[in-house]
Formats: structure tokens, sequence, C-alpha cells
């Protein structure tokens, strides 16, 4: 049974030790935090100890370093896991500058450790079937994908000040979403954005609203929408046009009721909350990446993805700035 | 921590006894079956003990009990707990005869124990949604209550048998339903049957093809159909027609996935499996029983629901036989 | 082209009159009407003259007689064209009466002439689909049909006391359409009804909600709901389940607009008005009775149709009196 | 009665000599066709007579000149039916090129005829109401237009050659609905454009799969998709997000039948031929240009509207020829 240290004992730390927990296949041996009550408290749910990041990432007693600190840790922290020989699943994102993560990989692919990027949404029971329709052909060859992705409510703006630009921070997903379903790298990447939901955001420098659409050396196209704003919950829905067909993925209801009266026909709102409408995904996440170590396979979204989802980020937050479309590297 | 005696360790008891151990507010202290290599594997997976019935019912360690033994024993079991001072969670049904139930609920009353009646789909968020909007009003006075109940496949040949019939087996929770949603009883049944699925359940006395309607004493309407074969899953639909407007739970698709080609626009199946379905309400159902408990309040589906069920059960067995409508005792 | 006198120009004569007209297969050569206007109004629309009932029909200028008169006089104007030797097509029902109908379509049998009955839903681009998929054995055999039919409003009270009731005025097209699907005719019939929407309907001895089942000699089952009332617009819907899976139309919505907000996720009206809701089956109705007697082929619903719905009208009627199951004769 | 002269007896000049006739309030005197059948033929269908373009442009017995034309042909024939005096509907686009438009439009504006641009999907029923709930506030300040549009299959080569291209001949539309909906003009456009259905379209120097995405001066955006191809029929979809949420236009199915079965649940196709989907819209669009000049306001969309979705094709154009974002002029 593989040993993890949990490092990072807040929301999303929370929920994969859970996984890790109720996997069954799991222990969480350690958990650490820069708030010790933080770490105390996740440790007693999960039955671990606690411990100094150090002490983790060198202990004997840890097969596996969970990564689930600030963004602007990761790098390192998956530098010094890889040089004590442990395999790694590190939330996204690895760095904000692709050369930082560049420079990481290079450690990494040199340790010769198992290292998985956080990026949940391929384990979604509907975008992993999908994928799987798509690469058996049921609509030919993929021709346009459509991925909206809007959020209820902005995060405060002091997050945001933090978050590398809604590109780097939101859209993320979006564009790793965009290569496992394209099942090819874009090669030119065109950005709008604005601030129409909250003037602060403007000031800080980013944008609420965005529109991306990116192009693959063989003329296939993902368009891209995000809104930090939706009032009826967090609506996440991929649609992908093929030769031979149409293949989408909607909206999850929080229940099946539906009322009709004067007013028309109302079916229910959508989860407001991403841990909600995405807890199969990291459950399944978790057990995605016991199962690439248990079966010797490399775990994914791999370092590469990564690094690739990054790329297309900085190609777009250029792209937003010059006004003018940009080759991706 | 409430302490529970589970009796039975079948699919159904499995559920239960895990939903007792991931609510975090009670306990297995004991797994009691006929077959003890059953009780032994249930016992190790929530950490209880095994036992004999009589010494699982009689232990001091334990507050409550758990049935999930077949059904002929529900009645006898429910009276020796009642008798022990322990509170009593039972599968439905009490019993196959009304006569019985009515006995074992006066062993109860006098015993003054809490009993709850296991009817899970009270707590289907769905459902129970449903419910209390249409209590709040939503949708004005109730008119007509449509209820349709569709299993996949059949069960074997011999379960039907020991069963008391579909309506008794199957449509008992339908007729539950029917009570939860009108808030009200029926006072008139007329039922049709017939065995279109399969001839051996024909020859075996048993209908696999139903319609019931009912009516209360104010002229509210419940009309229910069942099949015991339904090619694209477990189909389980409400609607509500009222006064003011129309309410209904729809069935829920195993992905959002939908594709479009040349045959059409195509969604998802549904369930097959009715614990698959009914997972969340199972949990839900648990805990509403702990908090009825902790409340101090009497838990639902009481054993009057259970014996009312039961009632028009037996009416529409009476109909079929009779061609005739019945009234309810 | 095949000349027509009309009979009648109110609401459902100006429909069928209008569809003639734009048939670009048929003419209207005469309007007849108890009002001199309203003949004379109906007449300039679809370029025809005027003239007395007894004149239109034993005219030598017409070739078939449409019947769009007042109910209790469909069966002496139908004995009436047919001893003319015309062509009918008449609005259901062609009495009220299971005896006045029998003597009528002896009439009609001796004349020779073909004779349709409007049960325009047969001609529903929904409905004629389904039944076409159901014969062509998409989902196997028959084994239930769901009918349900509710209205927005109901009519005057004055219009109810001479209706024969909510089952020969209104549920009479759902026992049309339930023999339709069924491919076979019921042989058991029981009703429930009740005065729910207005205590003055339940006054002038009719009602306003209404459930019926019934069943076919080899097991079929069929369930109908009415409603004189529903918020929401005309609601139109049917289910066919069978062997090897479920068919079904569902309601036309005004629009394909949905909005989103906090409230949920909103769909649009359905047709208040039947004729709005009908207008394309009105249509393609009149093309099928000249199609029919161009191909020289009987037109449907035939005259028996509309003998067998009047028939499960009056054992619904009868079933509501007594409680009791009735046998169709 | 306004009398109208059609010029132009092919399938769009039927469409609207048809629509002239049905709508009661106006007629068509003369249709002119360079191929002297066509034109006899739809005379005779709309009671009218034939004639030159010459005679019917300046016949005393004509009002208005409606132009059903190849394209090349529009710009001259507005200004010659504007000089002589003639209202004119005229199909879009006014021409090809944006300076012919704008010399066009002033000899219209000089000679003070009323102009109106066939740009119909402003009249279907969905759309209408959509943009008429987007002004009333709805759904408060529109952020985001997604509008999706798939042919079928595309036309022949030999059209597409002579099309202008399939931003100037199938996007325009979008094009037109973008400005319609967003309620302000787009000044950046970026387009994306690959030939992935056909590789003659290629070779013809067009392309057959496209991605548009544009912003206006405050900040709003549109996404537009195009395919010449889609299996399942003609895919209009349109959304519009908003600051107090969201409202869109779904696909019109065919009929409502909905079938389930083990491969799942199957909703019918959607329109393959566009004169079916947009039916309704061309019948409106005829009674809102009578309805315009009847009260003396300038119908919609007005040369200016045509003028300002031609710029957007040629942005587009010019944007896909050198990979850059494109200010429009």
């Amino acid at each position: 049974m593989l040993r993890f240290g949990v490092l990072g004992a807040g929301r999303i730390g929370n929920v994969h030790a859970k996984a890790l927990r109720d996997s069954g296949r799991a222990q969480v041996a350690f958990v650490a935090d820069a708030m010790p009550e933080a770490a105390a408290a996740l440790a007693a749910k999960v039955g671990a100890r606690t411990g100094s990041v150090d002490d983790v990432i060198s202990s004997r007693e840890v097969d596996a370093i969970l990564i689930a600190t600030p963004t602007d840790t990761h790098a390192d922290l998956i530098e010094q896991a890889a040089k004590a020989g442990k395999m790694i699943l590190c939330e996204k994102p690895v760095s904000l500058s692709v050369e930082r993560i560049e420079e990481c990989l290079k450690v990494v692919e040199k340790a010769g450790v198992p290292l998985m990027i956080g990026f949940h949404r391929r384990y979604d029971p509907n975008y992993s079937v999908l994928e799987r329709r798509l690469r058996a052909g049921e609509i030919g060859d993929v021709e346009i994908v459509t991925i909206i992705c809007r959020d209820p409510t902005p995060p405060p703006v002091s997050y945001i000040e933090r978050s590398g630009g809604l590109y780097r921070d939101m859209m993320i997903h979006d564009f790793d979403m965009a290569r496992f379903l394209l099942g090819e790298d874009p090669v030119t990447v065109h950005a709008l954005g604005a601030s129409l939901v909250d003037p602060a955001i403007g000031k800080a420098g980013d944008i609420d609203t965005a529109a991306v659409h990116m192009q693959t050396a063989s003329g296939k196209m993902c368009v891209i929408t995000n809104s930090r704003r939706a009032t009826y919950g967090h609506d996440q829905r991929i649609e992908v046009h093929g030769s031979k067909g149409m293949l989408r993925a909607g909206n999850m209801h929080l229940t099946t009721l539906e009322k009709a009266n004067d007013g028309g026909f109302t079916s229910d709102l959508i989860p407001f909350s991403f841990i909600e409408r995405y807890e199969d995904a990291y459950r399944i996440e978790i057990n995605a990446f016991l199962t690439a170590i248990e079966k010797g396979v490399a775990p994914t979204a791999s370092g590469h993805d990564g690094l690739m989802a990054q790329k297309l980020a900085e190609a777009a937050a250029e792209s937003l700035k010059t006004g003018q479309a940009v080759a991706v590297r």
C-alpha cells in the first residue's frame, strides 16, 4: 500500500487526502502545512502524522508526495521530491513560468520518478468518456472543439493579483482539455479579454471575461470562452464537432426536477462549487495515479502536459497584450 | 455514537452497514447472518464483530438493530428487538400480511421504541425535494400523481415465487411514494396486470406488467405503471399535476453526454442497478434515522406507513383477482 | 379537383375550409351555416358560394361534404349526405349515442360512400410518425401506452352541459389514440373522475379531472389522464413502452429559447390553443382524405373507429357511475 | 395593396413571391427572370404577369421591387429601382465589395426610397424573441455571444468559386446576427479557417470550417464557428451570456419523438434544408417589410446593416490571409 506525504492542508489538500484514505489502496502517512493546526486537523481526519515539509519529503516511510501547496512553491517541491526519489502528484500548475517548468521537468526526468499534474477534469466521468468515444472514432475526425467555462463568482482581488491572470489561473484547465480532445497541439493562439464583471479586477491588471481560439497544424480549431460570473452556477460545457457527427458534455443539474407553470418549464440549478461539481473527478484522479503506479505506466496528465498548457496560457496572455495572434513555441 | 447490530449481510445489508460506517455518526458493533462467511466478510469491512441473531439483539453493546434479513423474518425480529428495547430500522416490508404487520406494530408501540421502515425513495434527493416543494405549495393543490417504475430485467422466478407478487414486492415502493406525495390516503384501488415479459412469471402465478390507479376521499388521483423489463435501464419517474402547475422528477443519466449524427441526438443510458440509482438515497436514509434519534422525533417512513403501503398492495392484488375496484380498509 | 360543400362555418369549419383551399387539390364550392353572415364570411375567404344545407348536400356541383356543425346534427347530416351519394368528412363524434352511430354507419355502408371521422391527432406529425415506427417494430411488442392530455382552461359550463361529459367530449381523442397505438381493442375499462378544477362543473354533473385505464384481450394496457386545467399550456404527451424499448412524443414549445439565471433553467411555454397546437395536423388530415379518395382506399379514422372510441367513452362513463370496471361490448 | 415586381424566380424568389401572395397584404404584379420558363412558372403560381427586368422596374403598376437575382446583379438593380422611385427588398448581400455597397447606398439615400436587406434570421421567431428579451434587460448587460452555424453539406464547388468565400457567403448571416444581438459594432476581428470537409473547396481557394471572434469597443465579445458539414442537419444555435444570466436558442427538431433502448435515449434529427428551417422566418420577414411600409418607418435589416455585415466579412477574410487581427474600418 503506497504511503503518501501530503504537502498543503488547504481545501484541495483535504479533497485529495480524503480521496487517498477512501481509496482503500493508499495511506496518508504524513501531512505538512505552514499552518500547524491545518496540518493537524487534516492528519487527524486521515489517520496520519504531521511533520515539516523537509521531513516528509525525506521520510523513509513515504513513497509518494502529493503537492497541494501555493503555486509558487510547486516547482521547488517537485524538484526536492524528485531528488528524494519520490513519486509525485502535483496540483496544477508546475509554475506560472514556462522556463521554470522546463527546468523542473529536467530534474524530474533525471530522477526518473513518475510525475502527474492535477488536471482533474480529464477524470470527470463525462469528459473521460467523451474523450474515449472520440478516440474510438465515433464522430470521425475532430474538426472544432468548443469549450465554455464560467465560474459563478470571481475570486477575491487579492487572489487574482497573485494568480498569474485568468489565462494561467482559470483557462489553464481549458487549455489542457483542448489538447486532450484535439489530440494535437495548437500552433496559433489569438485571445480577447475584458473586465466586464468587476472593475477592481481590471484595476488589478487582469480580465474576467475572455475568448481564445486556437488552431493546430492540421487545421483543427478550438474555441474557448470564460467568464468569472454565471448567475446560475458553475457552467462547464464541452462540444466536439467531427466529420461524422458531434459529441457534447453538458452541465450536471442539482436534481432532475422540472416545474411547469405560467412562467415556463424550469429545471434545477447546477452546482455553484467546483469541489461539488468535480467530486467524482478528484476521486477518480487519485485512483488513476495509483493504478498507473501499480501498472508501471506513466500517469497523465504528464509534466509535458502541464508544460504545454502553460505555453498556451502564456501565448494567450501575450496575444491579449499585443492584440495579435501568437505562434506557440 | 449509536451502536448498531446489523442483521443480514446480503446486498442491502452491505449497503446499510457501509452507510453507517461512513456516516461518522454511528458504529456497527455486530453483524449476524445465517451464512457465517457473509457475516464475517461484512464485519471485517465495517470493523464489527459477528454474533448470532439472538446475541446481537440482546447485547448490551447494541443500541439499535438494522434488519436486512429475508422478508419472512422481519416481523419476528422487530418484535424481538422491540422487546429488548432497541431502536429499529427495518427493510420494507414488515410482512406480506397486513394482519401480521398490525400485530407487530402493537408490540412496537407497547415497547415504545422508535421504528423506521426502509422506504429509501423518500430520501432520494430528487423525490425529497419534490415533496418539500409540493408541501410548500409551489403547484397549489395536488390533483394527479403519475408514477412510472420499470426495472431493467425481472428477478429469477425462484425469487418471484416467494415475493408476494409484483404489487407487494415492486409496486410497494410506488404505493408508499403515492401516499408521500398525495398527502392523503387512497380509498379506492383498481388494478390491471398481465405477464407480458416472461411466461414463466405467469406460470408462477404472478404478473410482470401492471397498472394501478387509486383515488383519495377528496378526489385526488394516482396512476402507477410497472414493468419488470426496460431495455434502457432502471426507469423511475414521478410527475405531480397541481392546480397551479406541474412538478416532475426525471431519470438520472449515467453521463451528460449527447451524440448527434445521422441517427439523431442520443443521450446516455440510465443506471441498470437500483443500488447505483439509489446510492445517495440509502446514505441519506441512514443519516435521517440517526438525526431523528438525535432529535428525539419519530423517524419516517413509520410503521404506520409500512402498514398502509401493504394495505394498498393487498387491495391491488384483490382487485387483480376480482377484476373490480377495491375499497381500502 | 374535388368540389366540397362545407357545412358549418364556425372555428373548426374555418380551419378545414382554408386547409381545403390551400391544398391546391380541392375546391370549396359551397358553405352553409345557420348564421348566414358566418357562411358568407367563410365563403368569401375560400372563393365559394353560400347555400342552405339541403341545397348544398343535393347540389350536383358538390362531390364531398365536410361536416363541421354542432355534434347533435352529425348523424342526420351524414345519413343525408350518404343518401345523396356524397363522400363525407365529419368532425368527431358521429353522435354521443353508440346506438345512433351504429344506425348511421349502416346507412353509410348501404350507400357505399367513403366516410372519414375527424380524429385529427392521428395526423399530427409527432403521433403519426410514432405510430409508423411502432408498427415497424422499433420497440417490439406494445405493452403499456400512457397518454396525458391537459387543457389549459375548462370550456364554459354552458358548453359542458351539452358536451356529453369529459369522457365523450375530451377523452374521446385519447380513446381513439389508444386504439391507434395499441393496435388492438380494449376489452376492460375502469374510470376515475372528480371535479377538482371548478365546482360549477361538478354541479353541472360532469368532472374535470379524470384517470382511465384499459386492457386488451392480450393483456396490453393503456393509462389515460385528463385535466381541464394546465397553467403552462395545452399539455399533450404520449408514451409507449414495448418489449424492446420506449417511444414517446413530447410537447411542442413555442420557441426553443432557454434562460438560465439564479432561478434555474427555464424553457418556453407550450401552445395554449389547440388550433395552434394542431395546425399541421388539421392540414395533413384534409390532405389524407384527398389522397385516400384519389387512391380509392378507405380514409381513416373510419366510421368504425368513431364507433369504437364512443364505446370506450360510454364504458368509462358507466364505470365512473358504478365505480366498477366495465367490459366493452 | 402594395404591388411587387419580383426579380429572380429561383428558389428564394419563389419563397418570397409565395409569401407575398399568402400575406393577403400585397400582390405580385410581375415576375422577371433570365430564364423565361422560370418566370412564367412562378408568375402562374402567384397570379402575376412576366416582363423584362427593365420593364418591371419602370412599370407604373409596380410599387416595390423584390430582388432575388444572382448576387453580382444586386447593386445595379437596387440603383435602378431606387432611381425609378421604387421601394426595395433585396436578398443579402448588396455586393461582395464594401466599396460598391457604399456607392449603392448613396444612390438609395439620394432617391429617398425604403431599402430592406434580406437577413431573414432576424425574423426567426426564436431569434427575434431572444433579441427582444435581451433588449428588455432579462439577462442584464450582454457579455459574450456564441453563434454556431453548421450546414448539412457543402454547396457545389462551382457555387463556392463565385460565392466570395465562406465568410461572405455563409458567415455573413452570423455577422449580422452578432451585431443584432451585441447591440454594438465589433471593432476587432480575428479569423481562423481551414478546408477540412472537402479538399476541392481548399483547391478552389476557400475554406469550409471556420472560427471568428470579435470584440466591441466596450469589451463585449462574439464567437462564431461555421462548418459546411453536419451529419445531423442544419445546426443553428445562439447563446448570449450576460451579467444577470444566459439566454439561448437551440435547434428545432423535426418531431418531438424520443426513443429509449439499449443504445440510449434518441431524439429526432433537425431540418436538413434551410428553407424548411427558416420557413416561418421568411414569411414573417415579408410581413415585416409590409408593416414598415404601412407605418412609414425604415425597414430592417437596413442598407447600413448590410454594409456593416460585409465589412466584418471582409475583415475576417483579411485576417485569414494575414493571420493577424483586423480593425474594422
